[in-house]
């Protein structure tokens, strides 16, 4: 209830900006700071993508500016709203809440989400306000297991007691109590398949962890679910994705942040996850030479922009790999240790790999 | 237990008949109905789509079919292998065990999932056993709430109890017990926003029902699921789609079951259920004009065809939606009414239908 006044007075607060200068007579405007690589970079202390401070001002008496700053204050009382009543929209519903004429015009306040997307970002910058916390919700998607139990929305919750399921990931995770955590680690993965192999060996109970996985990009309300354990549990995590530029960059992603939400990177960002697999030295250990797929000319250019990022530049292991999977001119699934045995990765890989530390930082 | 040996013996069977044949110097074969629309028709007493009794025959000595042959052997020898095991497999894990060179040549034995995903279609006509019986499970993805306690791998779980995530549905629910069932009926929508908006209002508390979501694409987990529910504990079963014909045609596939899948119209389709909404006369009266989006040429495309469906075609209720989206030209989306506020869709819209019993069949 506190963090939704907080979030709530933040509105108010910029509302109020507005008003006094519209009760002055002057130019109301809105400030934040500039979106874009030109002002993200890569910052080698918190080892975090970093929003710079290049300023950026939106007038309402502009007629560049006046839509977006429409948009954008109208937005934020769509938020407020929904902070007063206690309740979380989707994207798409704030989409919908802002879409209507304005009077005595033929001009839509908004035609396409995309318009409602960007000023819910413009709104996190100008408030330092989450979106989550705006109760503008991301997707739900993915399922977590292990030993921890928890307490959300009254409920409580083992994590350890869901059957084959799991217990679904919610789009946002501000409001879960970690009641008692008995895990010693995080293992994320980016297949649900993988993640039902590993909880049908029982891994999580074997090795003590809690196994999260979304399928394909980690959400948000993931991410934060990541972080909070992290930080408030000092879990370290560790991420097993498929031998290719898109697994990589998953696991750059929950690492160093992204660079569209490079403001959210203290939110999201989670500096000590490590890599775990699948790496260019598995495949000759593991026996997967046979079932190397070739890259695609869409993996190669990712490949290459890999290489170039300045978090990724100066880091030798990481440019290894990069060599490596170059040179090979191949990737590799994890599925593919499947073809040494169905729980192979349960049994001896995962295992392996733990117990000898064999991680990319 | 007993089910796994059941599908063990089935495969074995398989295996059996073709050892006989090679025993008795004949030329092996395997017999199943053969799929594809040309064998497939809606069945008016059933109402689910059939697959007919068209046969086809792979023999091993014959060029065409001898790879094909293998490869279903091969598959079966695999499913069995899991059942021995008591381990599920990915379709994607079911690949890279079959994939290997045929000692002696230089021919994989398969190249592309596809062929193994085939085999195991083919295993399921001819064993009867549905691929999840065999232990190969589909994706898992969506989450459930409502009141409903189940036993699975042990653990007691109650949905009413699950916090904001609700239980993520396992790929396989073949083994699920339900010890519980309080609930009254199941409204599924196929938009995970749309969930976390209905179960953040409590609606599944308010009309006691059974809150089920995917992402798009209902999974065989989720329509098995759904399907147990219905015929196991009578529960009727209410779709929330979009107005469009993509939402339209999730609707048909968990009726009347999927083209492609017609020799599983048993285990899977649900003749029972009915349309909740979006439709067409939803528009009017919601007040939903201002906020339709032009149909795009697959769209109209795939409305054609819907048209024509032998399982519509008759349908006087379903012709009547389809001509009134093609007078208006336009689609809708259930989160268009977020724009009469946030929990219109919870207060008034699902109490109002369900209430005055306004569904399709």
């Amino acid at each position: 209830m506190d963090k939704q006044n907080k979030a709530k007075d933040e509105l108010k607060f910029l509302g109020k900006k507005i008003v006094n200068k519209i009760n002055k007579k002057e130019n109301p405007f809105i400030e934040f700071r500039v979106r874009g690589l030109s002002n993200v970079s890569y910052d080698k202390t918190t080892k975090k993508l970093t929003l710079g401070s290049n300023l950026a001002k939106r007038h309402f008496f502009n007629v560049a500016h006046s839509k977006k700053f429409l948009q954008t204050v109208e937005v934020a009382s769509i938020c407020k709203n929904l902070l007063e009543e206690g309740k979380h929209a989707s994207l798409r519903d704030v989409f919908y809440m802002a879409k209507r004429t304005i009077p005595n015009t033929k001009v839509n306040l908004v035609d396409e989400q995309k318009e409602t997307d960007k000023s819910i970002e413009d709104l996190e910058l100008i408030t330092n306000l989450s979106r989550e916390q705006m109760y503008v919700n991301a997707n739900k998607m993915g399922s977590v297991v292990g030993k921890v139990k928890i307490t959300d929305r009254g409920d409580k919750i083992n994590w350890a007691k869901l059957g084959s399921g799991g217990w679904a990931i919610p789009s946002n995770v501000e409001d879960i109590k970690f009641d008692e955590v008995k895990a010693k680690y995080i293992i994320y993965m980016e297949k649900q398949a993988i993640w039902e192999r590993l909880h049908e060996d029982k891994v999580w109970e074997k090795l003590n962890c809690i196994l999260v996985t979304s399928q394909g990009q980690t959400t948000r309300g993931i991410r934060r679910l990541l972080q909070r354990l992290y930080e408030e549990h000092k879990l370290p995590i560790y991420i097993l994705t498929d031998f290719d530029p898109w697994g990589f960059y998953i696991y750059s992603v929950i690492k160093y942040g992204s660079i569209s939400l490079a403001h959210m990177s203290d939110k999201m960002a989670i500096p000590g996850v490590k890599f775990l697999g699948i790496m260019a030295e598995d495949i000759e250990k593991y026996g997967l030479n046979k079932h190397l797929i070739k890259l695609n000319d869409k993996d190669v250019s990712r490949l290459k922009q890999m290489v170039k990022y300045e978090w990724f530049e100066h880091n030798k292991e990481w440019q290894k790999q990069f060599k490596m999977m170059k040179q090979l001119g191949s990737k590799a699934e994890i599925q593919a240790l499947s073809a040494r045995g169905i729980s192979f990765i349960s049994e001896k890989y995962l295992p392996e790999k733990i117990k000898k530390k064999e991680f990319i930082d």
